[in-house]
């Protein structure tokens, strides 16, 4: 697969994928935000308020997975994204997360919201699309980590770390009401791969 | 952000957003109207009748605020649009606006006939999205000012002046029955980032 | 608008617009067809059974408006299209017509057939898009005329002319049962500018 | 038709129709799976994980029609898809299909999972676009045969091949069950072209 993303330079690679998931209507405004490992220790992830179907390779924040502080910026307009200490998590929790992808669509959303209010989880439907999240079995019955929405993102971070170091779960995504999709991979093409089968699953969920 | 519309030519980047405002189906026929700032006292509109998704940079007139009156066009052929009043209006009400940008969408038309008769606002849904408007609060209620559609359309924008200088708006966008919005920003890429969030938004309440 | 479909030469913008329309699915396998005036007696058809989004500008017919015969062709393998019939109608009976394009779209069939079976006719929506066909009242009652789907193309065709002759249309398009929209135009940009303008009067229909 | 598909080479097509499909959703994450015949006993099939935008020729594998094994590969890393047995039966049941075409979309599983748990078929609307499966009928009656879904995949291709032998079907295509559409043609651009014509028909039907 000499197309990958994944041969491309990662800060390239992101925006590209970037620029694919606004044409689609996911990173509107410029909601969302997408992120690469950089090494063991870091990340890099677009920096807060850019618009994303216009990004360039400078639009970046370098973080520490650890304590969630900028290592290293290139544009010095660039700020680090408050959504950043999600993206830590995520990579503290999946020592082999290689990419981070946050969307936002109105179909999920719109699920997510649906949810009663006391619910913890969305049952994603078992339909062939959910192999794409790796769940080989007949009829499968999985859920789908649903988080609630606070001002202070830090605090969904906390809350996704306390609850994943104790089940770990069965589909690398969350679903944070009102808010949208994180989803991750090993690499960025398979992080993109995985985000194209959870929207459709919950795109799905919406229409039913 | 070097790839920022703000970066090309006013008029060029105009040019560019409603080429890809047009694509989204969010001016259909000749339908909708785009202007940026050109000084304190006058901004560059598209002129009337055109076709969005094929404009060159002759399309649009440049109008001035005060009295709304056409003070320069490049190509002879083009025609003041009668929206420019609305346009007007909006710079007049606000000092820093930079561009105003008014498409129409099937969503946000339907959500503005979904309105009781009497409404004058509609509550904007509470979720993440909201955030594209600087609205920074937890379980947010903020109104979208509904105006009534009227055949002379100065009289709309006549009572968009009323109603703002008397009460300035919380978000920088409005909605008109059966005719869709009108969003403004500091700069081009500000109101193009905002109209993404403003149809999320509604997209979101259509399908509710 | 130098950039307008109408500066270019006839059939390449109908390749042009067919690429775009199948883009948009409104085009799904080798369905619909478009068309350019030639001259006073005949017109430049899609060939039959051409894929829309991948035509070069030899897939066309030449017909004679008066007799629906094939006057030219320039691939050999070009066939004429059984509802060429319909755009020979639309052509005698418009003198000022210098396009027409029939498209199919889920929605508009949707609305078609979601009609009670005695309807002649479809009331379009009062909203401000209908001014894209020249439509210029408060809340005005616009009825797009509705024609049964017959195998037999021609007899669509005389319905057509017989209903039009008799009391011309208020607007330029009509809407087959179960089959999609016909509109026409002084010129290809105009009749493209209303193909969208129906579709999204219908679209706005369908979901309401 | 210099345009046409069929025109390309092969896997060049391939690579083009699942960028194609990929673009419109249809082939979310890895899924689906596109292959056209390369002589009498064996075709070329999209290999297995691999995203659809991003194809190029060399992930593919020729399978033999008899047996449906391995017969070569061009980059080492391709391997054979376990959905290459539905194509075998499709290329064994029909001489002169010469492409066939597997999507996953989100209004054709909805159908298929709408559908009573005991049915064996979904009917077709009878709509003008069903000429597109070359029914040349008033009103017509044509059913889509469902298959049910199962985690062993030549299960559903045994099915598919004792239910089409005992009973050709009418149209060229079959849904299975939460899992979307498969479709053949004599020539890959015929198969492409009835895609589109039945992702249309369950559109149509999923918002009915």
């Amino acid at each position: 697969m000499p197309e990958s993303f994944d041969v491309l330079d990662p800060r390239a690679a992101l925006v590209a994928v970037a620029r694919d998931f606004h044409a689609r209507g996911w990173m509107a405004g410029t909601s969302g935000n997408l992120s690469v490992r950089h090494d063991a220790d870091s990340f890099w992830i677009t920096a807060s308020g850019c618009p994303k179907g216009r990004l360039n390779d400078g639009d970046f924040v370098r973080v520490a997975i650890e304590g969630c502080v900028e290592l290293e910026r290139i544009d010095p307009q660039a700020r680090l994204s408050a959504e950043s200490s999600i993206h830590c998590a995520v990579y503290q929790l999946f020592a082999t997360a290689g990419a981070c992808l946050h969307v936002h669509t109105v179909d999920a959303t719109g699920v997510s919201l649906r949810a009663p209010a006391t619910a913890t989880s969305v049952t994603l439907p078992p339909i062939e699309m959910i192999k794409g999240l790796d769940i080989w079995e007949q009829s499968p019955q999985v859920e789908l980590a649903l988080f609630e929405n606070l001002l202070e993102v830090p605090r969904i971070a906390a809350a996704i770390q306390q609850r994943f170091s104790a089940q770990p779960p069965r589909v690398p995504a969350l679903l944070i009401r009102g808010h949208g999709v994180t989803v991750w991979g090993d690499t960025l093409q398979q992080a993109y791969n995985r985000v194209e089968v959870v929207e459709f699953l919950l795109s799905y969920l919406a229409r039913t």
